[in-house]
């Protein structure tokens, strides 16, 4: 059984096909938040740190922390980011950039085993990320696209998945730390979209073995009522074999959407978290969410 | 592909692969309705009409209707309350009863194709409603138990199915007339009910090509957040291939689900109903509703 092992000093989350569903909480990225940005880039990580508690109180359990603000140093921030929410938080992270020297700072400060997000089927990525990857002992998420683009042909995304997971292998990186992500596209442009990442999942889970992620909201862009169709994705990706996705936990409906996929698979014994979070309109929230190091730990349930 | 016709003088109605889902009115049921088995006992029949129209209204395309009203002549009541339906609504009807003679008086009254809703794999039961169904040109709910209750092993039901359709068959009743059920347990008692009825589901689509529903709602029988459940079920049963299900439309959360996961499976093109819905609160219900006799006709957005 395929299992992904990321971690903090005091935390280990694995991802799996018979684990509960891992949300990777997407909301420490300057990309389309002026605010964020802005308070980064003269140094003012308040609202990073805002978000990382909130979303893990959501029920994220890993962060992904991207530092990409234009004209700044992203390397040193990405390395200051990292630090700070490691400070905060016991939650796993997903060191997210796509220069190789902000992927190597983070990686250099990170406590644990992080998740190096990404490496895509580039020649030059795959050969400068993935001895990266090896040397810190860290999982990556790997991007089925390649110098061609995107294809739109979801068996040919496939393919530059397997290249991917080859290439780690020859770098001394096992299957079990290459997380694919099949790339989600906007379903209101591309009404297949949904298809396609089913069949791919499906495909990488029999014929790789491999656990997959995606950056969930991009399914839904310029729709209305987002949340819904987050909703609707996410549950059928997790049916189709999804083990893991960068998404929003803020919004209490993709977060019960994930839960009741959970039920669904049968990775909920006895519906014991469901219970526990919906019993009653005071609890309705998930319990994975207490485990931001501020927040009193409660005992797990049977 | 294979396609269900059911039919109302009016109305046809598909159920298929390649089609929107169709969600089948369960609120016409005096089974644990006490308010409703009181009215319909004594003949008022007041609550029955206004179900179908708020069934309709928010989204349903079938209603069933169900007069098992203990101490009452079924068969008389059935035939009333299926005269009486399909007086006010275009939608066609789920004929619902396990008293072989109640399927006969509302078979004998319905205008148009009827589901009958149901047979099972008992002897008696297929030999005495499979006539009737081919008598009547009608199509069928196909449950799959038989003489030794319902299996736990989804394989055993999914094999119970397949008697059926093809004892269906020897009565001149083609596969697309007959729909299946795979029987949905309560989650909360038997956590792997969910992925019982996702193998089932697909192998009965894959191996036989034959359409499917369920009464959606007993897969979170005794859970809290029942609706949260219900979406979650219905989203990831509508990824493996159903495609139909007895559900309550009057919940909006559930309707959501279901027009997600259309759009997850390209049966909306453009989004163009999910648009429709959404795009402002005013317009938040589905556009199937409006099907509804006493609704103003909207045309149909490209």
């Amino acid at each position: 059984m395929t299992e992904t092992v990321v971690s903090s000093p005091t935390r280990e989350v694995r991802i799996g096909f018979d684990r509960p569903f891992v949300v990777i909480g997407e909301r420490i990225n300057p990309t389309g938040r002026k605010a964020l940005a802005a308070d980064m880039a003269r140094g003012d990580y308040s609202r990073v740190e805002a978000d990382a508690i909130a979303q893990v109180r959501a029920g994220a359990r890993m962060l992904d922390v991207n530092a990409g603000v234009p004209l700044a140093d992203e390397p040193k921030m990405l390395a200051d980011v990292v630090r700070l929410v490691q400070s905060i938080v016991e939650a796993p992270l997903s060191i997210d950039s796509s220069i190789v020297a902000a992927l190597e700072a983070g990686l250099s400060v990170y406590q644990g085993k992080a998740l190096v997000n990404s490496v895509t089927g580039e020649e030059e990525i795959l050969e400068s990320v993935l001895p990266l990857v090896k040397r810190h002992g860290a999982a990556v998420v790997a991007i089925s696209n390649d110098e061609t683009g995107i294809s739109e042909n979801p068996d040919e995304r496939f393919a530059v998945a397997k290249k991917i997971i080859e290439r780690a292998s020859d770098h001394g990186i096992p299957r079990e730390d290459v997380v694919v992500d099949p790339l989600v596209m906007p379903i209101g442009a591309i009404n297949t979209a949904g298809k396609q990442v089913m069949h791919i999942v499906r495909r990488l889970r029999e014929e790789l073995g491999v656990n997959t992620t995606c950056g969930a909201s991009n399914i839904s862009f310029g729709l209305p009522n987002r949340n819904g169709i987050n909703s609707a994705f996410l549950t059928m990706a997790i049916g189709a074999g999804m083990t893991s996705a960068i998404a929003n936990p803020m919004h209490a409906e993709v977060m019960q959407a994930v839960l009741g996929a959970d039920v669904m698979m049968g990775r909920d014994p006895d519906c014991a978290n469901w219970i526990r979070t919906y019993r009653e309109p005071s609890a309705a929230r998930p319990e994975r969410e207490r485990n931001g190091k501020r927040q009193r730990r409660r005992p797990a349930a049977a």
